[in-house]
């Protein structure tokens, strides 16, 4: 007999403190959830006490709030968000506490409300985020995403099914995207991770100058920051903590150098940014800088949110991943970077991460991108080609169609 | 007809942010609410964005989660809690946010917990929320208090009813309590307003040495504060916003001498301490220090809550309240201090109210009372009598039969 519902929850539950995070006894965990994930919030909270922490704090968004803000706040609000809190968030992360952030948010909720009230608002919010963001991708403490489905997320995935129909459709897929279908999770996440480890190794070795992304009208060679480290699956913590940032994911990826991407890059999947759905998205590089941004859709959210400061222009993360991945097999598209960064390579607009630069290596020689914002924008498809450019310009073979060759 | 169940809710939260918070333009918004308030606290958002708040931080807290803490917790866990947290938002607050509680704890909820680890709980609690409560306890900012019924909370008090006529019968008693059964309640809590004022300038006028509590059992004399200052109703901060802290309020009340209490109180209401119910206090005080602390029911959780530091065995406040208030006149046990404390005389353990001491007055020679907690217990009931002890040995009748003769 299939497994039930709740089963499942609990096992995501499980999976999530014990793999995803790998809560330590006497640790604290600060968690973010939509209001509708209460339930699992609650099991996961049991769980984090059973594995030994020490304190268990959520906080909880609602969509209505958020709309509420925006259909009655003075202009002047959207400037403003509450960076005492990210800071205080930030200090207790560095202190040691464990972060989870449950990702269920509403494709689109902003969609029809004031662009510039959106930019702004999304601009002060990362702004505010920063302390907290900085202690995450500094390496401080484990950290874990993980998904939920809330009904106006569902309904964005599958527009044409009942309501309670799409929702137990998204569902499906994510059991299944999370190794939940599979007899022993745990063992299938480590598989995974040691085939992630293997290319990663591989690639790492042959210390590449550049990538060159071709296909489906995208032409793009990207130069790769001196002293890069690739990274996925599984990562470990100074203390040793063995602990999986995302669950699902699927990629490999490491740091561009922020002065060296040129050509013309072919969004595959709609980007959603600051709660607006951005589609048809072509961005044109010289020398880092993306110089053209076009859209067929939210193409002035994409402007704005591109120029949030001076960093989120250039690229700060270049990932590979598999079009055999079970999320990219799934053909569905998730709205939701934790599913679609997941289906295809993409590139990140934005900061990028000190853990894809080796010990010891020079920031600013490396090339490593700085900004307020971090955007994942998909450029895989089973069109696109990846060929590695060595420091003495020799090519090697990447990716053909999507696949890795590696 | 009678206004519906969503147009009360609506008035309750104008209510709470237009007389009870009286948020100001620009000004941030901390609240702290029951999961189940979540509707209630999407109405207060929205009130307050039109009343031109800044940001709205609600914070959530289930009773799941705090059962699962105790049924997985590790046994060192009960001597934690966040301070950091709590030092966070009392920074806020004294930059100028102002705080919300929703108060719909379910009563006796840890009844069945180890009692040791309730207490430790508790005091961990205490001292990390004190960065909180001073920020408020301080007249920093604009605070208010208002009700939620949770099913658990209107399943104590009515345990006779079927679950959702309990809480119907219990959100009407509310609705009477915070006078929305009034065709201009605002209005009508302005009058409360002008009797309470009466009184306490009354009271204040007398610059009484004590006040003599009698009757049902109790025989206690109470010193009051050198330089004791009577408050009530409304408050006004220094930069003369008006506001109410609690809604519904009945009490006046001022500060004691923490050296000066000697007789015998009997408790009128059952008390909630830390979640577990206590009943049939009775209290022996002796130069103002509780020496003999007696229940029928939870004794070793009083006993517990009022060793947690030197002054929670001593006492912060005393209330005077009339029986004929719409909350005594329900003739209802809430196990709920916002509403059982406005239904009767009371005393508090533990810390003492800066606002009920006159400016410059010294502390140490008040004899103001400091500590972690701050806990009301109720002794005033139909058969108390009150008499206030003048500077000079006079008497002067305040309360006969627990209603006011001034």
């Amino acid at each position: 007999m299939a497994k039930g519902f709740e089963e499942n929850l609990d096992q995501l539950a499980a999976l999530c403190v014990r793999f995803g995070l790998n809560i330590q006894p006497d640790q604290e965990l600060i968690l973010t959830a939509p209001i509708e994930a209460a339930d699992l919030v609650n099991r996961i909270t049991a769980e984090a006490y059973k594995a030994g922490a020490r304190h268990v704090l959520p906080l909880f968004a609602d969509d209505a709030a958020v709309l509420a803000r925006f259909e009655h706040g003075a202009d002047d609000v959207f400037d403003y968000a509450p960076k005492w809190l990210y800071e205080a968030l930030g200090q207790a992360l560095k202190g040691g506490a464990a972060r989870l952030a449950i990702a269920g948010n509403t494709p689109g909720l902003l969609a029809g409300q004031d662009a510039d009230k959106v930019a702004r608002s999304a601009r002060a919010q990362s702004v505010a985020y920063r302390p907290f963001l900085d202690a995450i991708t500094s390496g401080a403490t484990n950290w874990n995403i993980i998904p939920f489905v809330t009904p106006g997320w569902a309904a964005q995935v599958f527009p044409d099914l009942a309501p309670q129909d799409a929702i137990a459709k998204l569902w499906d897929l994510i059991f299944k995207a999370t190794r939940l279908d599979q007899p022993d999770p745990v063992a299938a996440w480590e598989e995974n991770f040691a085939t992630l480890t293997h290319r990663l190794n591989h690639l790492q070795g042959l210390n590449l100058s550049a990538l060159h992304f071709q296909g489906g009208g995208t032409d793009l060679t990207l130069g790769l920051a001196k002293g890069h480290k690739w990274a996925g699956g599984g990562m470990t913590l100074e203390n040793g903590t063995r602990y999986a940032p995302n669950l699902p994911t699927e990629e490999i990826f490491t740091m561009p150098d922020k002065n060296r991407a040129d050509g013309r890059a072919v969004f595959t999947k709609p980007a959603v940014i600051s709660g607006s759905i951005v589609e048809g998205l072509v961005v044109t590089f010289q020398g880092g800088k993306a110089v053209k941004i076009e859209a067929t859709k939210g193409q002035d959210i994409a402007q704005s949110h591109f120029t949030t400061d001076e960093g989120a222009s250039r690229l700060g993360e270049v990932a590979l991943v598999a079009q055999t991945s079970p999320i990219a097999q799934s053909g569905v598209l998730y709205y939701n970077t934790l599913f679609d960064e997941n289906a295809a390579s993409h590139i990140a607009f934005g900061n990028s991460y000190a853990m894809n630069l080796m010990p010891g290596a020079d920031r600013t020689q490396a090339g490593a991108n700085e900004s307020q914002i971090h955007m994942d924008c998909m450029i895989g498809s089973d069109q696109i080609s990846v060929t590695g450019i060595g420091q003495d310009g020799s090519r090697h073979p990447v990716m053909e169609n999507g696949e890795f060759l590696i």
